[in-house]
């Protein structure tokens, strides 16, 4: 301790931590602080926190370098850690539960033995199957996000059930995997619309997918929305500028934001309280990249595509 | 620590730390995790602290709560901090250099008593005036950043002194600040395109800000680049997207984030080194939102403005 003082380290955080076993600190977890959703929802958090006069740490774990994340979080000590990114069949989670570590899972969950947050996603795809199908679309894509996240089950389950339920089905050859990255999207959009009969509306599993599929299909010379429909998942700040103009589900980011640190606060407090699951609504925002189908995309050819002209005037 | 080590926390960190001062944590202090600059950048920076086998841990401060995000990070016991929005006149890095912790000034710098990294700042910006003068723009407004941040006062200068050795002069009534913020830049732009005489070009300090005057250009009826060119600084990957297509100034973030983490490693392992800086090329890349004046701007009137369609044809 002298030396870290001599060398002009503050002792007193380490010093208080030992004897109160308490730092302030809360670690946050995020996979990937590129997409746009993740910078906004760590804001959202820090403000939060800093109204409790606590202070969060970040980790940016690469994809499946939560482990070496939690690690770290532990050990400089933080009072608990908010996962935003977790994977279904995450054995870090696992750990840190058994060590009885205070942590809530937050926007990806996928499990109930510990506290979670997250929006109705599964409500939230149905609405946009709702919408398309107003719109007259029946040739509908879908890019996923990673196959091993809740958010990416929840979407496809709730799309899928609610297009069932209309009496219509998913053609496998149109859904296509994306894992919620940008480059991903945009090949994945690519294949789509060179397809012999490529899609008349795209369902993306994030904001940021929707946006890479707007750039192919332009790049492609498809319009959008006129020759294709483009939705997204989360409505970040950018979906709503005027050259995105993004129909999009929106997600309460600042109520998730509050009421996963509200729930970490009482797990600290109370460490034997049942687990406790939070599921916020979410609302379609209709926006400018989807409109009522004006027959088959200008790519497509046959039978089928005429049909669908047919269908929607 | 056996209270620590009962409850599943693990002090090898902390007992590390406390015998040999070291505990392989390089905090970095960003201060708009918003603006897609950062997350690419501590991307980037995560990376390259990675490969030296060290762990970094983000502070996202608030503008002005440096302080605070400064002394958290020592409490953590960081071997080094990486500021990457330092204020030009910030006492925090004023008592960090006295109390001799290692410290690297990064893209915003402004002082010459510790290491920096930086971009040619001046000299990209030259190369946007060369841009727009040489397509025949001579109304050319600006929206500055942060008023105390080195990165605005260089962008500016190099701006000014390149269009007086042209031969032309800024107007006051064109220059505007915009504080590196979406929301300033947009109302700066609606403010600057109600002008009576409205630029036919602008060089906005960085992206973020020239999406902003993009989609307040859109709102206003201003087609862009034929009505107003735009010109960013920074180039962000959003920059790329076909549905922005940018014309702006490369920074390169990949080296900058290298030699930041390079100068901090030499630092800590040889706190008596002489301050060194380091200054980076900065490459004009030109896109789609720049064009050679198609005179004045529609909502323009006056002899000045027909000067200037004369001018340019």
């Amino acid at each position: 301790m002298k030396m870290a003082e001599k060398l002009g380290y503050s002792p007193n955080a380490i010093a208080r931590g030992l004897v109160m076993n308490r730092t302030g600190l809360i670690g946050v977890v995020v996979a990937d602080i590129t997409n746009p959703f993740y910078p906004e929802f760590l804001e959202t958090l820090g403000i939060r926190l800093g109204e409790l006069g606590r202070h969060m740490i970040v980790q940016n774990a690469v994809m499946g370098s939560e482990v070496e994340s939690a690690r770290l979080l532990l050990q400089q000590r933080v009072d608990g850690i908010i996962f935003t990114t977790a994977l279904m069949h995450s054995k870090t989670v696992e750990t840190l539960l058994k060590r009885r570590v205070p942590i809530v899972l937050s926007n990806r969950v996928g499990r109930t033995d510990c506290d979670t947050v997250q929006s109705d996603n599964g409500r939230g795809a149905a609405a946009v199957a709702d919408h398309l199908v107003s719109l007259g679309h029946r040739r509908i894509g879908t890019i996923k996000g990673h196959l091993d996240a809740s958010t990416t089950i929840q979407r496809s389950e709730g799309f899928q059930n609610r297009l069932a339920k209309l009496g219509f089905e998913i053609r496998e050859g149109l859904v296509l995997t994306g894992g919620f990255s940008y480059a991903e999207a945009y090949k994945a959009t690519t294949t789509l619309l060179e397809r012999r009969w490529p899609p008349t509306a795209l369902f993306c599993h994030n904001d940021l997918m929707a946006f890479a599929a707007m750039n192919a299909a332009r790049t492609a010379g498809i319009r959008v929305p006129d020759d294709l429909s483009i939705v997204g998942f989360d409505n970040v700040r950018q979906s709503q500028w005027e050259s995105l103009n993004l129909t999009t589900v929106d997600q309460s980011l600042e109520e998730m934001a509050y009421r996963a640190v509200n729930l970490l606060e009482e797990r600290i407090a109370n460490p034997d309280l049942p687990p406790r699951h939070v599921t916020l609504k979410c609302s379609l925002i209709i926006r400018g990249t989807t409109s009522i189908t004006r027959g088959r995309s200008r790519r497509s050819t046959g039978i089928r595509s005429n049909h669908h002209r047919i269908a929607s005037t």
